[in-house]
């Protein structure tokens, strides 16, 4: 795992260095949005999704400089996600990557507002040519983004999250959720990824199974880490679903049960890449990450 | 300006019925914010800035049903937002055409969402195959949309209207901020129209400043209904500017000399047509219904 976390952590670098050439400098009466923007954006995080992007385009030969720019666009829409998700009227959270919210180091207007702006810079970066020279692969990526169970599935799960009432709440039901809420953008990571490199219908579908349960064994790792790991560590509230009386995988399936799920779950994942043999080792090398991981 | 009214009143119709085709269906336990979305979507407006796009494609021979589809990709824009400059944290609005606004009629979640939502949506549209044939163009109207003053500006524009003290507000500021908050859709509105109908750039630059010189007119007109105007007609709070203190073109330069000023705007943008000839009646008519509103 030493050359699968210094690879992580290198992409990791040069999506921090994208980031902060490609957000907009703050200048001006307005400089606060962009600052605010660059706030959320900037200083860290494991940039899971970006690394998925550039991992999958690498498998299939793809530009890497191409696949850095729709990485970059995929992690200014997640940033916007977690923004609007931590606004009081919403989750209500203080703490993000241990730091405070952008309504708290702010206000709420600048929240919404450099929310607001990060999901427009992300449709602006896969728009523009850095995306990719081809326009057809643009503008599929727009709307890939936007619908396919991208954006609008993460707005449709939000509110799930927050309407369906706790007895209501099974496996199925959870499982459906986090489909929306994590799955979709981490699907669009490794299908965008493809698509970018002229990956075949065949091979796009192979690495979209791998990214659904790639996925869920996420959200299975990240209930299990609510209620075992170290707030400190994890740089945000622990126990809070429990806390609020969530219900989870962990509160659903019980400790064990939830562990093994993600372990199968990573062992179907892996199986998806093998038509790619040893050159998927690095994505193959991420689901063991994510189900390692103890932030 | 009859035959004007009932063009405006059958575009508006059209607008009313694509938006209803478009729009995204509620269904399953997230439709609630579907709804939300059609309710602060549907149900009347003047759908000015789909009217300058399909007038501006009409006058260069361009496809009318594309350019309705980008018509209310504009108008998913223009009303997410409303949604989110209506929001307590922002504005504070109640009512907005005549009806209790999206937090008041749902909630403040639901709000952001729909709105993030409706943002969603139009960039969704814009990358559609329904927008434009040519994926190029597609993707140019995407990028149009996101950065060149597009989405960027009108947030510049909320955050200098939330931030900049009252004291420091001359003419000069609030001309930009009209330029910024609502000048930059309408100028969108007829470059959408004018490159989705393969105008060359010197009839793009034409219709851009006509666009400049009437959004600043319709800001103004808006400044002084604000003063004169009748609550019921307009469907929502008049006299707010005054009442908060707030600078306007009104304040700052008198009604009479606001007045004179809209009237000389409108005259500048009928000029910047006169490359067209006759062909761009509806476009001068659009100068003299701007000036003359009522609401």
């Amino acid at each position: 795992m030493s050359g699968f976390k210094s690879q992580l952590a290198s992409v990791a670098a040069d999506v921090e260095q994208g980031l902060d050439k490609l957000l907009p400098v703050p200048q001006g009466q307005h400089g606060i949005v962009a600052e605010a923007m660059r706030y959320a954006c900037l200083g860290g995080g494991k940039r899971l999704r970006p690394f998925l992007v550039i991992e999958t385009a690498r498998l299939f030969g793809g530009d890497l400089e191409n696949a850095l720019t729709v990485g970059c666009a995929l992690e200014c829409l997640h940033v916007y996600s977690l923004v609007h998700d931590d606004l009081p009227c919403m989750d209500d959270d203080d703490l993000r990557r241990g730091r405070p919210t952008v309504h708290k180091a702010y206000d709420e207007a600048i929240a919404v507002l450099a929310g607001d702006g990060l999901l427009t810079h992300a449709f602006a970066l896969l728009g523009s040519a850095a995306a990719h020279e081809n326009p057809s692969i643009r503008a599929k990526l727009v709307c890939e983004l936007a619908e396919k169970g991208g954006v609008a599935g993460m707005i449709g799960g939000q509110v799930i999250d927050m309407t369906v009432a706790e007895t209501d709440r099974d496996e199925t039901l959870i499982t459906r959720l986090q489909a929306m809420k994590t799955g979709a953008l981490i699907k669009f990571a490794v299908r965008a990824g493809a698509i970018i490199s002229g990956a075949n219908d065949s091979e796009i579908m192979s690495v979209s199974r791998y990214a659904r349960d790639v996925g869920l064994a996420f959200q299975i790792q990240d209930d299990i880490l609510d209620v075992e790991g170290d707030a400190e560590l994890m740089g945000k509230a622990v126990q809070k679903d429990e806390n609020l009386g969530k219900a989870t995988f962990v509160s659903l399936l019980g400790l064990e049960a939830a562990r093994d799920k993600a372990k199968s779950l990573g062992d179907c994942a892996k199986d998806h890449l093998a038509p790619f043999g040893t050159r998927a080792q690095t994505l193959k090398d991420t689901v063991d990450f994510v189900l390692q991981r103890q932030h």
